[in-house]
């Protein structure tokens, strides 16, 4: 099937299960509902949950065994941008052409319907976990991992290195670090745990976790690249906003053309690294073209 | 043994475990563990992780079962802690008689280390499960119950309302509701978690949750009275905070002689649903008496 097509695909099953799995209950912390559900179905590439299905049809699974974990992972990605765009953290009005969660709700609320995200993340592995009658052991292992990826250790940690970096010129492996957590973690985790929960064994999961940092580092790179080049119109936010923040990123670090060459090389990496899977890979290996290659 | 030194006894194993489940790494996110720690350290009645170890005996089971999860409990009611006394929160300067977070370590720190520690309360919940031989079904369940009472259906979802009822006159019902989430859940999680670790049937499940519901209404009835009647020496935090807030709270709403009189038939009702467990729930019923008496 075609790439385009085939992520289509996966987005339709994806957005169907986050439509369901998050509904406004009529209770008095309704907003709440209302203010998670304003982030979550803001749209977006939802390239996280994409991972997780890809790697499911990689090893021939139906996507249900892994759906749950899908939208935790995207919820927990969700919360960690509306903290993010907080006043006192990046203060972003926009996200994805639309107000932040913060300048609809107020802050106080953008931070509980974030904390309610992260948790509510919990509640539907968790939930998937005793509902399933079998592979309880792997899907425990795959939530301890999306956990490890998400926390201090991981996406949290790296975004205290990048708020501590802002202002600062930071040397080149702080920035190399904190892009691995902030970002890197995030991406493999769909893949990993995917995995886990497919019954991949320890050589497979080894080249998938390869692949993800990887596209991971790329991700982060053509970010920066597209902070530089992109526009309000096609990246929904206002661009230039590192520069102007005086942040390191890899294309004051690299100079743009430094940065895509870095790109281009980190994709082949990617690409390189799932050979052994052979056609049935072909599909993940567009993520890492589609990814260098996206416009927002 | 005396209620006094019994609890001593818990709070001692309650200390170190979380002094060794948390350790500041030298890495470039290390302040964020010096977030995390400086509020989880601070002291406090410890009286949820009390709870599930009382639980624990109650079952005379080893403490080793609950820990974890007694742990983890804390973390969350921790970080609720910090991001509750935001300022676009409650705007508190002090806790327990210390800076709070954000006055120490600024706001974006402060929102990130409580995101931190619930993030890591499920990471230590997931290691112990992983790590256990047995009785896992239990531990899962043990742990969704905690995520359910932590998140938008419990605890968030109670500060959500307190937070759109600042300044508001709200309905009696509606203050009801508010403390079954914001303080209630959180008080019930310890207990009914400890209680399924260890094997509690539905009838003993069925009794010690209303124990645990009578004394989250005791403990917050007892937190307005103090508002009114503490002090910073005593409390730890300026008093009548609620009061100039405009809050609805119990002694607004029902005068101080009054709340006083609800406090006293609520534990009166929290110790005659464990006379089940005979003199084995001796502790348990000290506690409800305690939370009335207490005075901080």
């Amino acid at each position: 099937m075609e790439f385009n097509k085939r992520y289509e695909l996966y987005l339709d099953y994806i957005n169907e299960a986050l439509e369901k799995v998050l509904v406004v209950m009529n209770t008095p912390e309704k907003t709440c509902y209302e203010a998670m559900r304003y982030s979550l179905m803001a749209g977006g590439k939802r390239i996280r949950p994409v991972l997780s299905l890809a790697v499911c049809d990689l090893f021939k699974k139906d996507f249900s065994e892994v759906i749950s974990f899908a939208c935790a992972i995207e919820m927990i990605h969700t919360y960690s941008l509306i903290h993010d765009d907080l006043p006192s953290m990046d203060n972003d009005d926009y996200r994805r052409g639309m107000l932040t969660n913060h300048k609809v709700y107020g802050e106080g609320l953008a931070i509980l319907a974030g904390d309610a995200l992260l948790n509510y993340a919990f509640e539907v592995m968790i939930e998937d976990i005793l509902k399933s009658t079998h592979n309880m052991l792997m899907r425990v292992k795959a939530m301890g991992f999306i956990a490890k990826s998400s926390g201090v250790k991981g996406m949290i940690g790296g975004q205290v290195v990048d708020l501590q970096s802002e202002g600062k010129k930071v040397p080149l492996e702080t920035l190399s670090y904190m892009h691995k957590c902030k970002t890197g973690a995030m991406i493999k985790a769909p893949v990993v745990s995917s995995a886990i929960i497919c019954g991949a064994d320890d050589s497979q999961i080894s080249s998938l976790s390869t692949f993800a940092e990887k596209i991971g580092m790329a991700f982060q790179i053509k970010d920066d690249i597209l902070d530089v080049e992109g526009d309000l119109s096609t990246l929904g936010k206002n661009s230039g906003s590192d520069v102007s923040n005086d942040k390191t990123t890899y294309t004051t670090a690299y100079g743009l053309d430094g940065a895509k060459k870095i790109l281009e090389d980190v994709t082949n990496e990617a690409v390189g690294a799932i050979d052994c899977f052979g056609t049935e890979a072909e599909f993940l290996k567009d993520i890492a073209l589609y990814i260098a290659k996206r416009i927002n």
